[in-house]
């Protein structure tokens, strides 16, 4: 397994690869790696000839007083682990090499993608990860891009991005890796202390009782709100920073369930969340088809 | 040659030359073609085995107000005469091609590049010109592309761009190509009345007038503005928009001509103007290496 240090060499690494027909996959990771990411490059050594890892702690997607400087990096446990699972390289440069002295260019997604949801309590972050990803994809030059569901906003300004700006890249986005209680997997569950860890289960039982209250139809969109926040507001250590219900292609906040969605995820609604555990900011999300019947009559009626 | 009316076709294309290990230049324009334009597609015809021109008048770079509408599109006199210098293809997407609803992501250069000359005058503008020429790059992926030196700024905020989103292409400015009688060559020139036409040759004048101001080391930087303004005032016609003398490396506005300039231009600096003749907004500039001596003196003294 190579390890390559620059965009430059891994530019040429690629372009080797490219040259004698082989299909290029990218897990762009910011290392600590979990089940999550390696579902991640399994899917990738599955239908990729060649497979990429990209560790890289990006510091303009960190906001002051984000956790940039603590944020785990276990550099070499992650490359055992990528060697092991049979990937070709890791791609792994310094701030330095991504970021010289004099670098003034970004790359900016706006429109529904951003309206709600991490969006506005993460100023300049979702400009830092695009700016970021675009030369990630440059350099290893994918054909597929491999991207996990928890970060459903981050994968949707991947995808408006990489298909605005003709890359030709495949973004594939591949489901939430959970522990056995239900907790999303996210190399920040590390900061949890143990009762910590314990409470950080409430955001799937939140949700769980939110796609229950929508597929029994028992309530509109406020009663499904507040089922979720019910569970939510049972675990004292949980303080919810937002709690949304969107259209999952379009990720617009939706103010019923009876309308329209964009047919883009099979016309499925978006639960998201945030909740601080311990000042540790975790998230979490759920898709839901929403039954046809009940919910369409209440529009109809209306 | 080949016509190529969208994004996905010029990539295929570029992939199956790039396959073949053919090295690809870009010429990007807006149509309406010209000697300059010309001595661009030479040059890549020189060093590139395959030459893509794109013709795509760029609504997202032109302000309101602006000349988006009445822009020539002579298409197929231009196409005519890329066949015949021996251009293998012609990349000319329609504006919903490169634009499809939905379209949200902007490319944006900051810093000293963008400090001063038309920046102010054209809000939008290069954040305009930085977004298509990514989305160019991205569907041509050209080893070289060719930009001219009459957009000094342009050229200077796409090298900066390319460079900072490691696409690894070689940004090459090559010089301005000029009538006879010294008016830089623009597909705007042909807005002008036969008055106004002679008119224009007052932005060259005053460059010239600069020029020998700065050689023959007659006085400080502000004499050599008094000498152009001196010639770009006798000429009625002539509205100055901006007058700048900068360091050609970093674009940033000079204030003695005794200073450190940056290395990248062999230490010139850029005088640069923009000037309404009739409404139509013309540009133009010209590099010159200060001469050691007087001006380095002037500082020492200090």
């Amino acid at each position: 397994m190579l390890i390559i240090g620059n965009p430059r060499n891994q530019q040429e690494l690629s372009g080797r690869w490219r040259r004698a027909g082989k299909r290029i996959g990218l897990v762009p990771t910011m290392g600590s790696l979990h089940e999550g990411h390696m579902s991640l490059v399994r899917a990738s050594l599955r239908s990729c000839d060649r497979t990429v890892v990209s560790i890289f702690v990006n510091p303009i997607q960190f906001g002051p007083g984000e956790d940039l400087a603590k944020y785990p990096r276990p550099f070499i446990r992650d490359c055992a682990l990528l060697r092991k699972a049979g990937v070709d390289a890791v791609f792994h440069p310094s701030p330095s090499a991504m970021y010289p002295p004099g670098f003034s260019t970004s790359v900016e997604v706006s429109g529904t993608v951003l309206s709600g949801l991490c969006s506005p309590f993460r100023p300049g972050h979702f400009r830092g990860v695009a700016t970021v990803v675009a030369k990630l994809f440059n350099s290893v030059r994918p054909d597929a891009a491999y991207f996990g569901a928890k970060d459903f906003q981050q994968a949707e300004v991947v995808r408006r991005m990489a298909a605005d700006l003709d890359m030709g890249i495949d973004v594939r986005v591949l489901p939430i890796v959970r522990e056995k209680d239900g907790l999303a997997m996210s190399s920040r569950n590390a900061y949890l202390s143990k009762t910590g860890r314990y409470a950080a289960t409430v955001l799937y039982r939140a949700l769980r009782a939110g796609r229950d209250k929508i597929v029994s139809q028992e309530g509109d969109i406020r009663a499904v709100k507040r089922a979720i926040r019910g569970v939510l507001g049972r675990e004292p250590l949980a303080r919810v920073e937002y709690l949304e219900i969107s259209d999952a292609g379009t990720l617009e906040p939706l103010s019923s369930l009876g309308g329209r969605v964009s047919p883009t995820f099979g016309g499925r609604v978006l639960m998201a969340l945030a909740v601080r555990v311990e000042g540790t900011r975790l998230i979490d999300n759920m898709c839901v088809r929403v039954p046809l019947g009940r919910y369409r009559r209440q529009i109809r009626r209306k």
